[in-house]
This record gives C-alpha cells, structure tokens and sequence, in this order.
C-alpha cells in the first residue's frame, strides 16, 4: 500500500493561503503541512525534512507547493527549494504564488481554443506584472508574435529581455502603452489581447475592442470593477461581443481551478519534478486533450 | 462523493487552542487548517480563500471556527468573518472563544432542567465578563427576569443595555452586589443563580444558598477552588444540596462538550450559519430533546 | 470505534520539523497538529487542551511530540509538559529533539549486535553533545564501563556525574581527549567506540582504528565529510574494516528511523508514558528480537 500523500505548503506570507490549502485538499493530498513565514534561508532544512524520510519508493507521495501573494518571493523560495536537492534525491515542487502560473495558462489555453496561437499576433498589457510575463512567456513559446506593453518602455523591454533568455525562438516586441492612442496603435493586426493589470483599473476602453478589426479574442484578468478592458464582463467564458470572443477573471477561473488541481495531483506523479509556468500550461493543455 | 470537512481554526492568540482542536477532530472535521495569531485585518483574505475555492454545492463543507483564550478578540475576529461574505457567497461560522458560548449555553440549559425559565427570577453573579452576559441574553430571550449582578453598578447597567440591544423583550435589573449583604438582597425570590467569576474568587458564600429559600438551582462556572459559590463541589451535576440542585465547571462541562461538538457538526450542515450565543443554545436544546 | 490518533507536534524552533512531521504520518498518526516557536510556559495550555478533551478511555489516542533541533530547548518543554499532568489525567510524550534519542538508541543497539554490552569497555567521543550524553547513558544501564571523552576534562566529568546521577549502578571514566595521543590512550582495552560529534569533524584519525587491537566497533553518527572517524563511511552497516565492524550515520540511520516509527506508534498505546532516551532505547531493542 503506498504512503499518504504529503503536501508541504511553504508561504512566505503571514499565514499559509487558505485558497492553497483547500485546493490541496480537493486535490487529494491526505496530510497538508502548512508553513507560513517562510524566508529563503529557512527553506533548506524544511526541504531535507521531505527528502530524508521516505525512502526512493516513496519519495513521490511527499510533495512541496510554493504559494504566497509575492509572485518574486515565492520565486526566491522555489530556487532554494532547487537548491536543497541533492541529485536523485529530491521531492516534486510546484510554484503558483498568486496563482500566477495557473491564470496565465488558464488565459492562455483561452486564447488557444480560438486562434491558433504559432505566428498569431498577440498584445500582453500590464505585462510587466507576474502574470503578464508569464502570459508572454506561454504564448512566445507557442510561436505567437507578442507585443509587450507596459506604461513604461524601459520595463517592457526588461520583460522582452528576460523572456527571451528562457524561450530561444521568442518572437516579442516592446510597446509603450500608456494611453488609449498608443494602445489602438499596439492592437493594429492583433487577434489576441490579455489584459493583465491591477485589479479596478480600465487599461482598455470598450470602444477599442469595437474598433479593433483583427481583434478575435480579448481577456481580461481583472475580477474587481471597472474591468482592464471596456466591454468584457467578469464572468465572462467566449462570449461573442463585437465579433470578440471575450473572457473575464472568473470565466478563466474555472480552467484555472481544473489546472491548480490537475497540477498537485501531477506532483505526486514522479519525485523529480519542478512545476512552473511550462509545466503547468503542459498540463492544462492535457487537460484540453482529454 | 461529497468533498472533505474542511474547518478553518481562526485564533488570536500564539498558538490555536488545542483543546478546540481536538473537539474539531472529535466532530468528524476531516482536515483542520490552524490559523494563529491572526489580527482583525488579516481575516478577509483567510475567509476568501474558503469562499472561492469549492462551487456553491460543496461550500457547505468548508468552514470557520473562532477561538482563543480573549473573548473580546473573538468577536471582533467574528465581526470581520461576516463583513468579507458577498451575499450568498459565504461559509458558516462558529464563535466559542474561551469557550464562553457553550459554557454559558450549557449553564442555562442546566438551570431549564429544574426551572421553567419563562417568568423564572434568576441572578446572574460576575455577569459583566463573556460567560455572564452570554448567560444574561440566554436567561433573557427564554423569559426569565434577570438580576445583573456585578460589584460596579454602572458596568451592570452597561450589560443591562447592551442585552436589551439585542433581546427586545427583556426583563433585566442591574445589581450592584460587592458584598454578602447586596447579595443576600440580590437572592430575594431568586429561583436560579449562575456564578460566572473568574478562577479562585469566592463570590457567594455557602451560608446564602442554605438561606436562600426561593432558590432551586445553583451554577458555579469556576473550575479551581475555592469555587464562586460556597458548598457547590466542581463536580456537580444537580446534586441536591439543602433543597438546592448544585452544578459545578466540571458537572456541566459534559453537556458544554456534547454542545461544542454538536454546533461543529451542525456548521457542515448549510453554508449560511453564524453560530454564536442564540444557536449555539439553541443546538444544545435540541440535543435534550433527542 | 477508537477516535482518530492526533499527535501535538511541540517544537521551539521557527518551523515545527518536516522530518518529525513526515515520520509521525508514517506511522500512523490521522491528525498531526503543528506548534512551532514553543515557549516554556506556554506548554500548559497545550497540554492541557489535550487532557481536557477526551474522556480516559480515549486519552490514549492524544499524545505529545517533542522535537526540534536544539535538544537543551526540548528537555525544557519535556518538563513543562510533565508538569502540567494531573495524576491519571495526563497523556504519553516522546521526546526526540535533533533525533538525539533515536540517533543514541540506534548506536548503542549497532554496537549490541557484536558485543555483549555488560562489561564491555566502551569509549564515546564528544560525549558531553546531547547524542554523546544518552550513549552514555544507555550504554552504562547495559552494564558497560564507559570513557566519556571530551577536550575538556571538566565537561567530561560533568557527564560522568549527571549520567552517574540517574544510572545509579554506572561505570563511568571522564577522559580528556583533544589529540591523536590521548584518544590513542583512551583507546587502550576497548572493545567499542562511539563518535558523537559535529558535522565535518574528523575525531579519530584512522590509524588509530587499524591500531585499536581490543575494538571490534566503531560507530561515526556525523554524516558530513570529514567524517568523525578516519575509515568509516557514512552508509556503513556493519562492514568489517581492520577487523573492525563499522558504522556510519547513514548505515546506523535506517534502525534509527525504525525505532522512531516504533516509538511514535507505541505512544498510542497507553496514556502514561514518558518516552525519553532509555524508553526508547528499550523500544529498539524490541524491535530486534522481533
């Protein structure tokens, strides 16, 4: 009989992520370790715990998920999680501080089920944001054309820097989108906008989804109102508006939510695993398969 | 299949009490998430993240339990429970903090056995601090008239107000009763007195029971000697005692506990409770029904 | 139907112990609740949320784990929880800080296997370190004559009387050994020794374990290269090197895990144990003639 599943969930927040933890549950794990406040140089030793105490074949039931609302803490985690093992042995990880990793691949996989995504022209705005950057790093590696908008150039093209070290082929394109001019420029033959901003702020007027002629599918990640894109309504699921198809924050959570739960199962799969934003898009898109 | 109970342990204080944690396991909670330390501002996002995770059809089978030593914190822990629901979107919560709504709960319901509360006279000593005004609301919403007993008339007075707040129909006196001569006055017609003072304070000296000669019942909420009302041993459970049915902390601790474990199984049975004073007695009722 | 098994994970460090966590799952524990950050006198109360709960004949399914990694911070709790007993009502307790217990146990129970222990001489290195200190212990309680080694002589002597103290029939010898030459000295007659030391420290130069015609046994508990002492490997179980049958920390570590799973399952079994080096060395043994 295999041992129970073990999920060790490390936070660096105050108190561990309740969503993390009942997500856990519904997944399936059977013991759900909490452990919140967690700095980098704590890590190690809680790694170890995991690592040195079941034996080769039972390695796989110990797991470790990396949650938090800090999207770049929970990135310092992850590597000294990376850090602690030492060759075969080690335990399977998952990253999805703020539900970064699954909402963009939630909203990826959106985009996909409309436009064909290798050489499709796409437009991230607020892609500077954790969840931005991964949107642009899922559909670069797709083949899309992806435009990177941000308020500020400079941080556009950091984000176009950055992305490009971990996706050889990326194919991205800095754009300064402050205002609505600039925006209706950075739409002009794009048939996919994410709009991945902070939450109750419009990035987007609704008149420029109209105006848009290439403009196939709009998403919009915002659940808090006025939505990042006039015209999309938070529930929204492939809506057709405007010849759009458009999605809203909670339309996209319910791949999200199949894709949070899929991945922790995932994890208990092998002991080698390290679930970040490829991995987890990998295995929403299996889910679409199936 | 339904999804696992899922309780999550809100507490103020360092480290979550382990005697609700145990209770919790006791009343078939499946995975108990403890949360420590937790202040006012931190309690919107512990309770999104049980509100945002299960659909409306399993929402049921996640919920809240707040405790800690300081009744005070409780409440306004509770407070901000409520406060972060959206309309239907909500899980049931329980509020025992120090353990004050099922004590009180089963003092009174202790007193019900031998007493019809309706028109009953009833004095309630200490009845300023958490256990005495939950007992004051409980006495008060079954009819009974009330003496509220406390050495400062004004924080007496003060209860008065605050019970009247809530149960429109009570009958309440505030009483000031610092000494064995107030409260000898206070024991006139008395039929039931509960004893709600702190640990090792003798408030009630065994010579008023025996002279009091309207009194049935005698409470005493205090578990380390010397008792709060002379001649009640901790242990009692309706012994009779000069024509006086005694209980003490430890004699009514058995129905407090058969209470707290039936009001935690009740949280799972609908996702739109807030089991505090009022319900909690109410499920202790029912459970003398059965 | 017997309740649930809940273990109280008590640990003074930051973040209760994922390997004491991991190992209490595996051995059969349905609730593990964690307490990390433990003050002294915070014990009480948690304590005695766990006699509190249960009626006696459940007591025996709540027990009390003692870990963490600083072994003088453990002894301190072990204490308070012992304190905080009332006569009968009182729960079974484990302690296993730094893995000091199991890890001594383990030991003594290797070098049981070669030589008869009553009257055996046996030599520990770095015995004033809290594993040093229960080898000892266990050790003198067989019967053996023991040199407590440490550089420093007064520490040395400090042992012999604290062991003295509860091993009242102990054959104790403080040695001052800080070089080659006087372990060399110490070394004269013994039939085992036992390296306690800190990681990456090398004790005993091999040679001197080719040289040591009397020994039979040489176990090494740091699992850190340089190992404690010249010639032994960390997986060593019982190789025979220059006549010499060699353990090291990670052949000595699957008993250790045996006996802790073994100790941690036996906790449940009455609700009156206090589990400490000598109980659990006697769980080992046990174990063995299984």
């Amino acid at each position: 009989m295999s041992k129970p599943k073990i999920l060790i969930q490390i936070d660096p927040d105050a108190h561990c992520s309740v969503f993390d933890a009942v997500v856990a549950v519904d997944s399936g794990v059977d013991h759900l370790l909490q452990y919140a406040n967690v700095q980098p140089d704590q890590v190690r030793d809680l790694v170890h715990g995991a690592m040195f105490t079941r034996g080769p074949d039972d390695l796989h039931q110990t797991a470790v998920f990396v949650g938090g609302t800090d999207v770049a803490a929970g990135e310092r985690l992850l590597d000294r999680v990376k850090e602690s093992f030492f060759g075969r042995m080690r335990v399977s990880v998952l990253l999805d501080a703020s539900g970064a990793n699954t909402t963009a691949a939630a909203a990826v996989l959106a985009a996909r089920r409309h436009v064909p995504l290798a050489n499709a022209s796409a437009l991230v705005l607020a892609a500077t944001g954790p969840v931005g950057q991964r949107a642009v790093r899922l559909l670069a590696r797709e083949g899309a054309d992806v435009r990177v908008a941000s308020r500020n150039l400079a941080r556009a093209e950091l984000v176009c820097q950055r992305v490009a070290e971990r996706v050889e082929e990326a194919c991205l394109h800095p754009v300064e989108a402050g205002d609505e001019n600039s925006i209706r420029q950075a739409l002009q033959g794009v048939s996919i906008v994410i709009a991945a901003g902070a939450a109750g702020i419009e990035l987007m007027p609704g008149e420029l989804v109209e105006q848009a002629n290439s403009l196939r599918v709009a998403i919009d990640l915002n659940a808090v109102p006025p939505l990042g894109i006039g015209g999309v309504r938070a529930g929204d699921s492939g809506r057709l508006h405007s010849n759009v198809y458009c999605y809203g924050a909670i339309g996209v959570g319910g791949t999200k939510m199949q894709i949070h739960k899929a991945a922790i199962a995932q994890l208990f799969a092998r002991n080698d695993q390290v679930l970040d934003a490829e991995e987890i898009y990998a295995i929403g898109r299996n889910l679409q398969l199936e």
